[in-house]
């Protein structure tokens, strides 16, 4: 019981403390994220109307829009860049990683996100493509108005990282063959290298020169692979109530993660790790598996590379001078690992 | 039979002359082709193997190459124009183009194009829309290599256009209410819109004036248009044996085309026309409805439209002073209301 209360405690400060980085990454920010908001919204040339309100809704019910407040932190750092620039570019930041999370829903039969149903779920697969390749267009149509071709060129490697890494993974059966290395360059493609592209285009617009940069990429690239990896866990430890999906939904469909891959390596000869891999598992013997990583180190032990990678994340900005800007790009970091869904 | 006899001279002769105006194409282009050709199968990054050398084919077994051969014509004319820029603008504007396709014969459920087995026929609706994407993004990383903003501006407005239009089509019923306005704007947002972005961007990196940007504009709008309106004449006149789809296949899905919309201001009588756009029409009704509109003046009117837009793609080039670039793109606009499948 003490045990359980004391998570509690730590829990709820985790939760306050988040509460409060968010608040002040608002105060600071002013009208910037509202700007934001409004520019993911000017969808007028989309008809007819229930399509336009349907794309409204997903576009506007969107999470804490992280990556855009990225941007505008680098960019307030680095200070020169012009305001509607950084609007334009963290706008369309936010609309890349929405499109991409659209046609991801079709792909994975996803018929809920952030509690609203997915187009997938009330749409044809047609539309819901469709969709995601209007958004697309609208990514690319906001990242032209940055009016850099530095920028856009890093916006089109990015879709082809993440979209190559999902078909790579698709392509690949990965198995008990999978390593520590598969599993970080598979969370790069798919989740760290739209932080990168958040980071790195922020100080293109900034006029960054090469150390920055630098400085800039590796941090919005331990931004991400920490994030995805305490999501990583969150999906052993979360209750289904709260993540709205089965505990270990990612095992479940063969898929490894840090926690599995960390597990695996002092458990070696568990043969229901192989047969959880090729899907052959009896939903019982998931239960239990699952059970078992969740009780183990293995969730402890992911958790410390998470907030290993962070304290490596907040150390690539000590080349940048010290400011509020600074400080909450690294106390967001720590918020990203601290993090309850 | 000296009908018939006749009919086969001509068709002959037109065949004759688009080999004979692509063969003038290719001498005066050069190498440009071969090294398009090459850019569009730069897929070295695309993993594993049995992925890239899918895509490979789908890439490589493109059709004449008309976009890009509008660039690179564009480009010549105007002369001003850096070779590589157009080479990477041309491989673009082609690779657009292959992933709106890939997309779409997800989205008809085709399962096969240009002869070969689509995607869709062998892999899996997500393998499906993850290569479309990853396509759009190689076509963007060629735009961006063009190094203008202004081009990948043009290129995803163009994207926005042609999917918009896709996505107004699917979420509205058409049917007896299609006008010809409807159709004209249809078709250019599913065809002409390449076209220009062609004809356009190749005159951006050529320096062009706003005049000479607006010429190129109405031909590769006119161009696109005629293009259209002789694809959906051929859907009724073309063998099934050579399009490979039965004939009137338009029609048979509920689509209206220029043929269709020309025979019903003459035939609002005819009810078979309100059951075949509601998809109600018996087999023997669609055939006998798709036999006599194949058999009316809709055919020849429908001709004629595309000859007179084709005429005015011409004169829009009049802009320009007489070259042998010049007189290939008028050229290559005749073949393209002349040609046969």
């Amino acid at each position: 019981m003490e045990g359980l209360n004391g998570n509690q405690e730590e829990k709820s400060a985790a939760v306050q403390s988040g509460r409060s980085v968010l608040q002040r990454v608002r105060a600071l920010l002013g009208d910037q994220l509202a700007d934001v908001e409004a520019q993911l919204l000017q969808l007028s040339d989309l008809q007819p109307d229930e399509l336009r309100n349907a794309v409204g809704m997903i576009v506007g019910s969107g999470g804490k829009r992280i990556r855009p407040i990225m941007v505008l932190l680098v960019t307030g750092m680095l200070g020169t860049a012009e305001r509607s620039r950084a609007i334009n570019l963290a706008s369309a930041v936010e609309m890349l990683q929405t499109a991409t999370l659209v046609h991801d829903d079709l792909i994975d039969g996803s018929l809920v996100r952030r509690g609203a149903q997915t187009l997938n779920a009330v749409w044809t697969p047609a539309a819901t493509v469709l969709t995601g390749d209007y958004l697309f267009a609208y990514a690319s149509n906001l990242a032209s108005r940055v009016d850099s071709v530095r920028v856009m060129s890093i916006f089109s490697d990015t879709l082809g990282v993440i979209v190559g890494g999902e078909l790579r993974q698709m392509f690949t059966d990965w198995g008990l063959r999978s390593t520590r290395d598969d599993y970080f360059r598979r969370i790069y493609a798919k989740t760290a290298s739209l932080y990168v592209l958040a980071s790195t285009t922020a100080g293109v617009i900034s006029g960054a020169d090469d150390a920055q940069f630098r400085a800039l990429l590796d941090y919005g690239r331990d931004f991400g692979i920490a994030f995805q990896i305490v999501d990583d866990v969150l999906d052993f430890t979360g209750e289904q109530a709260t993540v709205g999906k089965p505990v270990g939904s990612d095992l479940r469909r063969g898929m490894i993660t840090l926690p599995t891959i960390i597990y695996a390596e002092s458990h070696a000869d568990d043969a229901r790790l192989e047969c959880a891999l090729r899907g052959k598992c009896t939903p019982h013997q998931y239960d239990e598996l699952i059970a078992d990583i969740r009780n183990s180190d293995a969730i402890e032990r992911s958790l410390v590379e998470a907030r290993t990678i962070t304290e490596s994340a907040k150390r690539a900005l000590e080349l940048f001078p010290a400011s509020e800007w600074r400080a909450l790009l690294c106390d967001l970091a720590d918020y990203n690992v601290r993090r309850e869904l």
